[in-house]
Order: structure tokens, then sequence, then C-alpha cells
């Protein structure tokens, strides 16, 4: 998985042979096959992993009580940590996932559709209970998600920011864009 | 150069042989060769004529005279019709460019700073006017830039938003977090 997850990211998938993964993980392809029916397979176990992170670290935030600011920030947060958590792994995510068959591209699709469902809501709670001003909700979630996946471009988790700073800084400008009281 | 950009953007560069790009076109290997040095050769000459074209949609706006607001807005639509004109050629430029050589990344690398620059300067003017308040000007930046270069990812250019619509959009949020006076 490592080592897959090492090549898809720097060769994408398409530019990665079973062949490359067996050698990087000091296998024979041979071996390799009796691990794994695919190389799809891999792909798939990598993009659904990083799925259920960020459902998994965003669920109970939703579900939580307080005011949506703080909320939407701690979302925000969440998602920017399993980002730098592995910038790989969140790269095949946000790019390679497409290489999957349909029918593995719907099951991560539907995953995809929960959790910005899970943005959306914590924004309409927002809207209703009068603290934020009416938004287009649909490009409020847009903007929160565009920061924090382009995070995988440019972020370098070596860098001085950490994830929850570079997340406070972004819901800054974000929340006060979205703040009724602003 | 169309067929190339097609499978670079499907399967990305390290996916896509040059046979592939000869077969997309019609042509032999050799008789390809004949036009090209190396598959890279198309790669640059993608990546180089997007950075191109975000400098010229984008430097004439950061020169011209008026409001900061109304320039950082039209900066975005600019950048966003670059992006929806051609969604292959910008995922290409946006993701598929790490694969350049260092000399030639090095090229990129530069106009990428420039761009980034000119977004710079549009921020910079605003606070330095007091239009905008004292924000933090590297993360308004990349805020915007997020923005509008995660369009890659999700905008259908046969969807009902144009890209002024969408620029306008993104701006509105954006912005209010950015005036002073808001």
């Amino acid at each position: 998985m490592e080592a897959a997850a090492a090549l898809f990211a720097r060769k994408g998938y398409h530019g990665t042979t079973v062949r490359d993964i067996a050698d990087e993980s000091g296998m024979l392809s041979g071996s390799l096959y009796a691990h794994i029916n695919s190389k799809e397979d891999l792909l798939f176990e990598i993009v659904d992993r990083v799925a259920d992170q960020f459902l998994t670290a965003v669920e109970p935030i939703v579900n939580s009580e307080g005011r949506a600011d703080a909320r939407l920030e701690a979302a925000m947060a969440a998602h920017t940590r399993v980002v730098a958590g592995s910038i790989q792994t969140a790269t095949i995510f946000l790019h390679e996932w497409h290489a999957l068959d349909p029918e593995r591209r719907g099951l991560i699709q539907a995953k995809r559709n929960r959790y910005e469902a899970l943005l959306a809501e914590i924004i309409d709670q927002g809207v209703r209970s009068g603290e934020f001003r009416p938004v287009d909700a649909k490009f409020a979630r847009l903007l929160v998600l565009s920061a924090v996946n382009w995070l995988y471009e440019w972020y370098k988790p070596d860098g001085p920011l950490g994830p929850d700073e570079v997340a406070h800084k972004f819901a800054e400008l974000i929340l006060r864009g979205l703040r009724a009281d602003a």
C-alpha cells in the first residue's frame, strides 16, 4: 500500500505498473499478486481509506453543539489535518480517483457526496440560526472545499504553519464573508 | 498538441506514451518524431502556453485603474475563463507540470511566481488604500487561487453557470472577507 501510494502520487495511477509497485516494495510481481488481485484494488483501498478518514474526522463535528462558525473552522481543521497527514494519499484521493472503474468510482462518489452534505449542513445551520447571512450555500461549501483541498498542491508538512493554523487563516477570511454581523 | 493534451489530462503524463499520442493523432510514432524531440516537449509547450494565457489575461487588470475589489473580481473572472476555456490544458498546467525536468520546471515556476505576484499586488493595493483591512495577504492570495484553481476538478463548461458568474459568486464571498468597511 505504501509503495503504491508513493508511486501513484508521483507518477499517477496510469503511469505506475504492478512491476513498479513490486520493485518499490522489494517483492516479485508474482508475490505481489498473492496479496492483491489488481493494481486497481490498491487504488481503491487508498482512496476509500482517505474518504473514510475525512468522514470520520468531520462527522462528530457536524453533530456537536455550538456555534456554526466554530464548527466550520473545526471541520476545516479536521480536513486540513487529513490532507497534511499524508499529502501523498490526499493527492491520490483528490486526483487519481478518476481512474477507478465506474462501480468503485460510484462508491467513492457516494462518500464524497455524504462528506459535502456534512459541510453543507454546518453552513445551513448557520444560515437558519441567523449566524450566517443567507449566502449561496453551494458556493460557500465550494469555497471551503477549494481552500482545504488545494492544500495538497502547496502545503509543506515541514513548513512554518501546522494544519490547525492554516485552517484558522482560511477560516478567518471565509467566516468574515459568511457572518451576518460582520 | 491536442492529442497529447487529451491524453495527458486523462491518463497523466507518465501514463501516456509517444505511441499513444501518435495513435490518437493518426500518425506513426516515427512521423511524430519528425515534429517533436520528446514527449516532454509537448508537455512543456502545453504548460507554457497556459502559463502565458494566465499572465496575459491578468496583467492588464493589475495595471488598470480603479477599485481593488473590482480588479480582484476581474482577475478571478479572467483566471476562471482560462480554466473553463480548456479544463484539459488547465489540468495539465495545474497537475502534470511536476513531471517537467528541473530546468523547464524552473521556467514555469518563474511564471507562476510572476502570476502570484500580480494577484498579491491587487490585494496589497487594496490594503494600502484602506479599501481592504490589513489581512494576511499570503492567505488572501491563496484563498483566491484555491477557489479558481480547484475549478478544474468540478467545473462543467456545459453547466448552468458561465465563468464570469462562477468568479462573481466566489468574489462576493471572498471580498466581503477582505473589505475594511464590511
